[in-house]
């Protein structure tokens, strides 16, 4: 398919204003082809236009017809074959079997959350019956069911160009919950940004919906993010990226009359506690499994592990020593944009610079441009727990190991952290007592207050699409705990529960009506129906 | 019980610093004793350690232990017996019948959410079972389930003393998601607050639960009201009262280093709109539901129909010569205080100083001092459509009539309208058809959007507390549609997901486990189990 560099508002292709933008290959640091103009103010509002003017039909189409829209996409995204794939490497550089992987994750997603569509859970049907002859009070007949939020604007992300940009997580879990969607492309993947946004034009034709469930802007974060989350036909955000990013966007999302919830992934650091009979056991498998979760797609990961927390002595010197030689090990993969790698390589500077940290490792640059030197660090807890910066995430393979004298130190580190996607522990693994299981028992319930997902004996990259995942957590990690922008469960970010007090068969939606015509399990006064 | 006007600092009492505050009878604005003294920063500082100290192992009560926890409130409450009733009648002025009614209500739902905790569906464990042969990654054993979120601030309301105040929606659905809760008496309600908080203290020992489960603070709004959400320990807040009061609750909550969710209800003008056919069929007795509605508990229902809106012609006429008799036949009630009293007279003063605002009746004064004099008023829609201003609520028995030229105007109204806690509908009676049927189909759909509650044919007031209840709805009737305070749904605003991924059996949550020893229905890979 050739690109264009135009948008898509709803149906209609246009070539946006100067500036015009132009991805970039991080591997030779090329610009590569077409242009992409930028929506202008009023591009931005017709985006919005169209989705207000779609949000009541494409709310009140059936589950079956959403799911083979969202199954659609997932075919015309898979159907770009390997233009796609040659593009998103070209413009993210990450390795071709990470970009298919990321494709199939989120091909897999779409279809996971058309099941769910299906399955109708989420609608949360209830049903109170009336009870006309109750003293002192009759009660109403009260139905009640979850309907979408309207319009959602969705930020495309670079470190997932598949995955968690235009057709990626938001995209699909907003159009599963009934809300049409704007997404801003990023500026780093605008080649890949327009061939999945084809691919999702083609699926709302196809399936005969309004034209308005779907638009993607091109333009810069900051001017047309903006206009689109102030825009007050959209209303709900979901966004991933830097901290400052995210913290805009909530700033914006305040500033409107009427303020939405803003769904916005910050990053965290992770942290991972290996606990002193963890350390006894298997210090050179936990080096070797960090090493490999640190350096994963060039440390990029949002659940990468960036802080180590462990007990001092001769055991975290042999697992020190045995990362080290990994991390020494490591040749740098080139990262996502020569703005990514500068950023790395001033966080680590600046992190190398803070009295008390100490470099343990580094690993070696890659060819071509932009490579990722990794780096392992040490730092006094005392000193972890002064320094709040300590507790910034670095975006590449960097990480610290904070030490703790003792096991009281350790507590105070976990209860120092904040907000987390992931919060790890490592134990011994001797039966029955190793000695770590009262510290694993003191530890969990902090960890689970901090983060969103708690692994034990494991390591946090690699997010599931599953029912169970919960891929958020508290902030600054997000902005909302209360969800997950992974997994069916997803779907719920945008939605909002409706009552019906005595309304008549004929005007009562479908999903709550006598019939039950989605055969829907639903709750009956009280009690859960089998459907 | 003797009231001593000490606060509650988890089993402390403890008695508070000048200014001292005391309740005042409205009926006569006589002071009623005890005084109150003001917490102090320190005394919310110590509730908050005490709650935040509290958390970890009220959040890990099993279901049966809170919901017994729960139904002893209750119990505890009822035996307060006509201490209670007495105290509440005097210090709100409403009717003992309504004080009756509003703590069985109380009760009521301290039963309903025992029972719901008890149910588990709130927990929505999920397992996605471990697949460690998978290709070309294994899956993790994944598990998830909802927590609370920690510390909840409560802040009690004047207009429902029992029901929405100490021991009212948001403190069950607190404590029914495993929060401790730190309340701030409504300085309306001071000797009733006391009464109701020995009775959850007195629960809280009964129960041997952490004493920090429960604290009462009193004192001003604005000074402990802001000292308790910029509290880093609290982590969410229930709130229902003016919009002033809400809007700043959201600014230091916003002003937090880390933000929390606010539930603020800020109440709403609940539309109904009056379609042709049924001014045609029943416009008496539309009159009457109407007037009743309108009056109910002297107009300071939450639900109150404080905006009608229909088309012009000589069924309306004759609508509003029937509502206009009605209304000035009511004879004033008591209302909540002298501030409340005199704050209304003032919005209908203003109200009908807008030029093409109309009185068409006033009700007469009530025997004793700040009874409520019922207004009706009617005003053209194009001056309703062009000042914002008549969207906003009038605490108290007043009403506007927006007259429409025709059925397009009154479309324009309902797509004008902000957020509300409930929309209504009235159609004409006759079968099969009234005329009024494509216009209730095209109006459902913009309500529905606008309202966390659409009723047909009947009248807002009374919200029934069970399952498919949503007392919410859109900004500014609440600050958060994603929820509501009243119902069973209730629970799930002070709850978060967390997943636990491949944590051994002896670490693994209870709710969680193999043995599912509380018996819950849970997802299991996807599909969900009978329990």
């Amino acid at each position: 398919m050739p690109l264009t560099g135009a948008m898509f508002l709803g149906a209609e292709r246009r070539t946006g204003r100067p500036p015009v933008i132009a991805s970039v290959d991080p591997r030779t640091d090329t610009v590569l082809e077409p242009g992409y103009g930028s929506a202008a103010p009023q591009d931005v509002a017709r985006a919005c236009e169209l989705a207000d003017q779609a949000a009541p039909a494409y709310r009140a189409t059936s589950p079956e017809r959403r799911a083979t829209f969202l199954e659609r996409v997932a075919d015309r995204v898979e159907a770009l074959g390997e233009e796609l794939i040659g593009r998103a490497v070209a413009e993210s550089g990450l390795p071709s079997g990470r970009i298919r992987t990321e494709r199939d994750r989120t091909t897999d997603q779409l279809r996971l959350l058309a099941a769910e569509v299906r399955d109708g859970g989420w609608v949360e049907a209830r049903i109170d019956r009336a009870l006309p002859y109750r003293t002192p009070h009759p009660r109403p007949d009260l139905r009640a069911r979850q309907v979408g939020l309207g319009p959602v604007a969705v930020f495309g992300a670079s470190d997932f160009p598949l995955a968690f940009s235009v057709a990626g997580g938001d995209t699909a879990a907003a159009l599963a919950a009934g809300c049409p969607v704007v997404v801003k492309a990023h500026s780093a993947d605008l080649g890949t940004s327009e061939l999945v946004g084809s691919a999702v034009a083609a699926a709302v034709r196809e399936s005969e919906l309004p034209e308005g469930v779907f638009s993607l802007l091109f333009g810069s974060a900051g001017e047309i993010g903006r206009a689109l989350v102030a825009d007050p036909r959209i209303r709900a955000v979901g966004f991933t990226g830097s901290r400052a990013g995210g913290l805009a966007l909530l700033r914006t999302a305040a500033a409107r009359p009427v303020p939405i919830p803003v769904y916005a992934e910050m990053r965290s650091v992770n942290p991972v506690f290996l606990l002193p009979a963890a350390l006894r056991d298997r210090a050179a498998a936990l080096a070797r499994g960090f090493a490999g979760s640190l350096t994963m797609g060039a440390g990029q990961l949002r659940t990468k592990p960036g802080v180590l927390v462990a007990v001092e002595g001769p055991e975290l010197e042999e697992f020190l020593t045995a990362a080290g030689e990994e991390v020494s090990a490591y040749t740098g993969e080139t990262m996502l944009g020569r703005g990514v790698h500068d950023a790395y390589e001033r966080a680590v500077a600046a992190l190398a610079a803070v009295e008390g940290v100490r470099e343990r490792a580094a690993g070696r640059p890659g060819e071509g441009a932009n490579t990722c030197v990794a780096r392992l660090f040490t730092v006094p807890a005392e000193v972890f727990l002064a320094r709040p910066g300590l507790h910034d995430e670095v975006f590449g393979a960097a990480a610290t190991v904070v030490v703790c004298q003792d096991t009281g130190r350790l507590m105070e580190v976990a209860r120092a952290l904040r907000g987390q996607l992931t919060a790890t522990v490592h134990r011994g693994e001797g039966e029955p007592r190793t000695g770590d299981e009262d510290l694993a028992r003191a530890l969990l319930p902090v960890l689970e207050t901090t983060a969103g997902r708690v692994v034990v004996d494991g390591w946090p990259t690699g997010v599931e699409v599953g029912h169970a995942m919960v891929h958020g957590g508290p902030f600054p990690a997000t902005s909302d705990s209360r969800s997950t922008s992974v997994g069916t469960l997803a779907v719920r970010r945008f939605l909002r529960p409706v009552c019906y007090q005595d309304v008549p068969a004929d005007l009562l939606p479908a999903a709550l009506s006598d019939e039950n015509p989605y055969g829907l399990r639903r709750r009956l006064d009280g009690t859960r129906e089998t459907s």
